[in-house]
Parts: structure tokens; sequence; C-alpha cells
């Protein structure tokens, strides 16, 4: 067997998670901004009560869901388990927060008479929240309790790896999606005279995108990959003799 | 060396294939339904020819775009020069429509006295754009003539794969802020009462995101990525052996 890996982060890594942490932190900035100076604030039970939907959602579904998936290259060196239910707890917050922005939505609809689920972003943001919430479920009953064969877990890690990062594409493409709506909705007249809120707004989707960069190179950056640890690679072994299965948790994550 | 494999594809590799070539062409149908039924067609040098944006970026940004990176997975027993070249002409083909379909939209907006380029849509879709030239470029220089010394391919190899697919995501995600924008413009005051035209324009933006989805799954399952062959793997031991450096023709693509 080799040796572990000595517990440090590999060159670069530090960095371009200093930046998805800055990127995050811009985009809650921003988001508050834009409905702070520009939407009237955030508020339930009132008529401010839509803004809470776009702050959830970029506080959830983009910042907290793309936090959920670095933790296996920033805890590189701890414990599996520990980092898998950390993963899942981030994701779990995650969810919560997005489903108090889908509330506050649909009860300002109701509340202002206007129609739920017509346009695009509504098609894309509802079938990724759904997804998401699916993915989550699939993942803790298959990784965290009581945890599936490991065949079947061999099989489905590729699938949940793919999903994750698709599931959160297409949370900032929904949010892109729901900018473009409200700046369309509530400044079609000056959004052409490129107004202050109309470029604060368009920065917001760059940010978005950014963030969304960042976090996918550093996931999908080979080597950055979280190497198994010394113990999980004798499980691993442990496991194959005795079932002959593949190795899911002694590749790297 | 191992020996060559088989010149078969891989389990399930063709239904993808067909999946995602149906998908695209669902994609250009549904384009050309929702301009020619609702949008009174396409035409150059007239009121209409604004309609050949859309189709021009569905065709070129999405659909051509997607295919380029695809083909590396369909040729997989071909020589490795083919099938560069096979990549670099498709994405050409792609920039070249998609300028096309610039033209249209900018000179659109000066015989309609439109302004240029500030929507979140125009950002995206234009920085998309712009980095798609630099990255065909960057792609022309290093892999195809004259062609990066070894270790320089090996480098800017991983970054050109990233970036391809993070551009091919991009596209899509700039087509669905088109079709929101195009829909609010147009049917501002139908829209949210599910008229044809917008569950179809909806509808086109479901089968962008499925053909992105389909085309991501197979791009990034690793054992669908093409095996060097056995010349290849020669090729590359024998520059290994000149060099010392990495092996990027060695590694699958």
């Amino acid at each position: 067997m080799d040796e572990p890996p000595p517990p440090t982060s590999p060159t670069g890594l530090s960095a371009y998670m200093a930046v998805s942490q800055l990127l995050g932190l811009a985009l809650l900035a921003t988001t508050g901004a834009w409905l702070g100076r520009y939407r009237g604030g955030v508020a339930w039970h009132s008529p401010l009560q839509f803004n809470a939907h776009p702050l959830c959602m970029v506080l959830g579904m983009v910042f907290l869901q793309g936090d959920a998936l670095l933790v296996y290259r920033v805890f590189r060196h701890e414990a599996k388990r520990s980092t898998k239910t950390l993963h899942a707890l981030l994701h779990g917050l995650a969810l919560a927060i997005a489903l108090v922005g889908i509330i506050a939505v649909f009860e300002s609809h109701r509340a202002k008479g206007i129609s739920d689920m017509y346009s695009l972003h509504s098609w894309c943001g509802m079938a990724t929240f759904v997804l998401y919430l699916l993915q989550w479920l699939l993942g803790c009953g298959f990784f965290l309790f009581p945890g599936a064969s490991f065949s079947l877990r061999g099989w489905y890690k590729p699938q949940h790896i793919f999903f994750g990062i698709t599931l959160f594409i297409l949370s900032i493409t929904s949010c892109l999606l729901g900018i473009t709506e409200m700046l369309l909705f509530k400044i079609s007249d000056s959004y052409s005279h490129f107004v202050p809120e109309g470029i604060l707004a368009n920065t917001l989707g760059v940010l978005l995108v950014a963030f969304g960069l960042v976090v996918g190179y550093v996931l999908t950056r080979e080597e950055w990959k979280r190497p198994p640890l010394a113990e999980e690679l004798a499980l691993s072994m442990d496991f194959k003799t005795l079932t002959e299965g593949e190795s899911p948790g002694g590749g790297s994550q």
C-alpha cells in the first residue's frame, strides 16, 4: 500500500478557494445592494415579500450549494464520514433556505394575483429544486444512513457527482433567468439606457457565472480531487476481497 | 504495451449519441416552428432580420458546438489528426454561423433604433462568443498548425477541455436568457396566460437544457473517453523519453 499523502493542500487550491469565497460574499452583497437600494429591501408578510425570493435562492441554491460541493476539496485529510456529513448538512441547509425562497414567491404571487409557473425561469427553477431535493434524498440513502451495498454505491457515485455539478449549473442558470425576468418586469423602460440598477443586476449575473466557473474548475481539476486516506484504502481492499465488487471508497472524490 | 482496443463503441454510447442528435434536431425544429408560426419567419434586410439571430445561435453555438465536442467520442478509432481536424472544422462552422447571427441582431437594432449590449443576455452572449473565438484560435495554434511543444500541449489540454465544456454551457445559458428576453418583449401581456407561443418557447428552453445534459453526460463519462490508439501510445512514449515532459497524447481525450 502507498504511504498516505502529506497533510497539505495542493499548490493553487487555497488561492482558488479564497477567490471562490470572495466571489460568494460578493454575490450576497450585490444581491443585498440591489434589493436594498433599488427594490425597497426585504420583509415577510408585506409587498416586499417577493424580494426574499432572489436573496434566498442566491444564498441557498448558489453560495451554500457551491460550498457543499467544495467540502471534499477543502477537508481532504479529514475522515470521510465527517466530510460526508458536512456535505449533506450544507446541502440540507441550502434546501431549507431555498424552500423559504420558493414559499416567498408563491405567497407574493397569490397576494398580487399573479399566475404561477408560466415562465421559463419558473420551469427551470422548479425542476432544479425538485431534482436537487431528490439528489439529496438519494445521496443520504446511498451514502449516509443506512447506506447501500458496496457495489450499488460504486454504480451510483459517478451519477451523484455528475448530477451534483449539473444541478449547481442549473441553479446558476435559473438565477440568471430570474434576474433577466425581474429587470424586464421592473425597469423595462429604462433598462436599455444603462441605468445603475440594470448594470448592478447584470453585474450580479456576471458574478454568478464567475462563482460557478471557479467552483467548477476546482471540482473538475483531476489533481485536486480528494485522495483516499490510508485507512480508507485498506477498508476498501477488505470490502473488495469480501464482495468482489468495485471500489467506490477507494477512488478519489 | 497493451493491445489496441477492439474497434467497437462502449455499451450505451450509441444510444446516448442517437438521443443527443434527436434532441439537436428537435431544437432546430422547435426554433423554426417558433419563428415561423409566431414571429413571421426569417428574412435578411427586412424587419424579420432579427429572427436570424435565435436561429443562427441555436444552430451554431449549441447544435454544431455540441457535435464538435462529441467527435472524439464518436470517431474513437480514427486517426487523432483526422478527428482533431473535424473538431476544428465544426467549431469553425459554428463560429461563422454565430457571427451571422450576431450581425443580424446588431443590424436589426440599428434599423429599429434599439440600444445594443445593455442586457444580461447580451453581456453573457457576447462574452461567450468572444471567448469561444479565442478558444478556437488557441486550439488551432496549440494542437493543429504549427502545434506547440509537447510539454506546452500537455499543460494546455486540460484547460482547453474545461473551457470547451464551460463555453458550451454558457452558450446554452445565453440562449435561455435570449428566449426569456424575447418572450417578455413580445408577449409580456399574454405570457402568464400559458399561451401556445410561451409554452413552445419554454419547451425550446427545456430541449436546450436536455441537449446540454446529454452531451455533458457523454463527454464526462470516464469510460467513454477516447482511448489512445496503439501508435499514439508508442509515439507518446518516444516523445516522453525524448523530452521528459508529460504525455498529452497518451491520455484519453
